[in-house]
């Protein structure tokens, strides 16, 4: 049969299939080593605090109609209570008031676009930067500026800067604390709202922890009325991403329209993922934060090493605080998505840099995970990927 | 401290505050005869098959960790291939393919605005319709245009037409076969996309079902790869709104590009949700269906028995063969959302019918759900209403 040539959206026509859904799926092929995606080890999930916590929803008649029944949008009052809590704890004067519970933080990303972005308005991001906000973003047709070059910007001054200040999702780098002030600097001369996503932000291996922006933005103040950040938090890489729940939190003036959008976008956040999140946050959030740092910090350091033995000449890379990434510059203009292909025969994974960057740059980098693997694996597959690395250089010098 | 005064969208401008959001509320109050949500009865969930569907889940440590990691965007394969199965039931030769699980319907009708939607485009609707489609089309700024009066459209041919064939939201009405097949007709003239809100379908009370839209433009095909009806289908009305798990199923063209949309808007739908879902509809999707049906033919009578005993001259009322909903019309330019205050004071909760049109009439609407409440409460329920509606008749009667 023959398809329907369908009149798309302008948005919709120009979605292109993202590489990066097609690397996910090799993540569970047994001999894959995988440093492609931003995926915890399931290893490290506490399954017993997830089984007591469903229990627990589904223990009387009473609750398990509760969990399983519409609630309201804002969210389940008593997790939008401990997020207040763990946000006043981070320096943000928080009330449940100033939360929303998302269907994880990739949509607190959606209904912001759709609350600030119309066609041809300018979004601020790093660059290289999260692929999901850009993602997201794109669908309410902004252009994109470099952050740190702000002046190159069309006719619609930035409403929204994109940062993620801790162990960023690509390069893995935290901003410093002059860089921090410097971004609520330049968004309030601009009158724009900075969206701080602290997705890997609890995930520290060294160091001290710097303010989060929230916190400096509401220095000293007793409420978040006169802010202009709104914090995007994450369970996903602490309790677990397949619940599919985050938060946003900042001035009610924002949060109640980004509610009224979430109520077009899904109604509200599954009642017992709510529920039972809640449960294993309240029963455990510290000692789980605490034992995935452990483990993840042994990787991040194996990782490091394997790089500084094997790594070619002229191949640069990060050293992240925390989080999950590395990120390498390749040498000799090397293609990371052609070296992908070839990789992925020899059975390693990475994602190519290019797509970070939402001009199409960055070609000859990449993203290495280190959270997926085993110190093992981490030694054996970045032996590979070096080697690789190293025969194409010298392949692309021969035939230059 | 002194709100900011953002730039927003154009789109988050127009947002207003919904009386339904606040409406919905009130059903907590255990005095509250509530007519309001389209709401099922908690007491009707089967616990038994979630307990055993989350015990599963949770039962061993490899499928624990499988149900709390991300997993790929279009959904849970076996809860997709069940969807497929389940389609093909009523008629619409799907494979997994066709089918994107979303995290409720509410999501499939936020990415079908993404989809089709530019700012001025044209969505035909019946008047009135369900206001959450409302809600989700509106932040993509369309015109709305009345599906049986297209002639009234502005510059951009419609692309969309949006109906809820079964027990519609909120009128009760079934269309025809007759009305089906135009519908479908008018979208191939138009070169518009249909999308079939089936949310109560399975819920149907007397007489035969009639073949979906789908079913109709599918006719005979060997799969949908020529049709344009996006059908939209819950799991909320029949085993659990709380769990969010909805579908949408057409031709693969329309749901790639869904699937790419949708990994913008949440990366996708809770794992564990859809596995546990999948469970509970294979153990006892149609048996669960029959028991619900049971209870909400019952319920239906007995509110049409008690409008018919209690309503005031003037006052008329549909006679839903399925769903949640009778919806009735005023005597006497009564404004159901003036009522409604009234009403909450007398305990009794509704929603008036104005927020069901695009353009704002209706006002001397309303619907009444007779889903939540048993027998004795709506017949106590409409007893008190009709008497208010009788004695405001009689006020405005009298000062006119």
């Amino acid at each position: 049969m023959t398809p329907v040539d369908f009149r798309l959206s302008t948005r919709a026509q120009a979605l292109k299939a993202s590489e990066i859904r097609e690397l996910l799926k090799l993540v569970g092929k047994p001999s894959m080593i995988s440093f492609a995606g931003g995926i915890p080890d399931p290893a490290l999930f506490n399954l017993g605090l997830f089984q007591a916590a469903c229990h627990e929803a589904f223990g009387g008649p009473q609750v398990a109609r509760e969990a399983l029944q519409y609630s309201t949008t804002e969210g389940y009052l008593p997790l939008r209570q401990w997020i207040a809590t763990h946000m006043q704890s981070l320096g943000v004067p928080a009330s449940p008031d100033n939360v929303l519970v998302t269907t994880g933080s990739q949509q607190a990303l959606d209904l912001i676009g759709k609350l600030l972005i119309d066609p041809g308005s300018t979004v601020l991001t790093t660059r290289p930067t999260y692929l999901g906000a850009l993602q997201s973003f794109s669908a309410f047709e902004p252009g994109f500026a470099d952050i740190d070059a702000p002046q190159a910007i069309g006719a619609d001054p930035a409403r929204l800067a994109y940062v993620m200040p801790d162990f960023a999702n690509p390069t893995g780098e935290t901003m410093s604390r002059v860089a921090r002030l410097r971004t609520l600097e330049q968004a309030r001369q601009l009158n724009a709202v900075i969206v701080e996503d602290a997705a890997y932000t609890a995930l520290r291996y060294d160091g001290v922890a710097l303010p989060s922006i929230a916190a400096l933005d509401a220095n000293g103040a007793s409420d978040l009325e006169s802010t202009r950040t709104l914090y995007s938090g994450s369970f996903s890489k602490t309790l677990s991403p397949g619940m599919r729940v985050g938060w946003v939190c900042g001035p009610t003036s924002l949060i109640r329209k980004l509610t009224m959008l979430k109520q077009g976008a899904d109604l509200h956040t599954s009642t017992v993922n709510q529920m039972v999140i809640h449960q294993v946050a309240a029963a455990g959030f510290d000692d789980q934060v605490q034992r995935i740092r452990s483990v993840y910090r042994s990787r991040r350091d194996a990782m490091l090493a394997a790089l500084a033995r094997y790594a070619p000449p002229g191949m640069t890379w990060s050293r992240p605080e925390g989080g999950m990434f590395v990120w390498a510059e390749l040498p000799g203009h090397i293609d990371a998505a052609e070296l992908l292909q070839r990789a992925i025969r020899a059975d390693v994974a990475f994602v190519p840099g290019g797509a970070f960057f939402p001009d199409g740059s960055g070609r000859n980098t990449l993203r290495l995970s280190f959270a997926l693997c085993d110190e093992a694996r981490i030694e054996v597959g970045i032996f590979k990927l070096c080697e690789l690395i190293g025969h194409t250089a010298m392949a692309k010098a021969a035939s230059a």
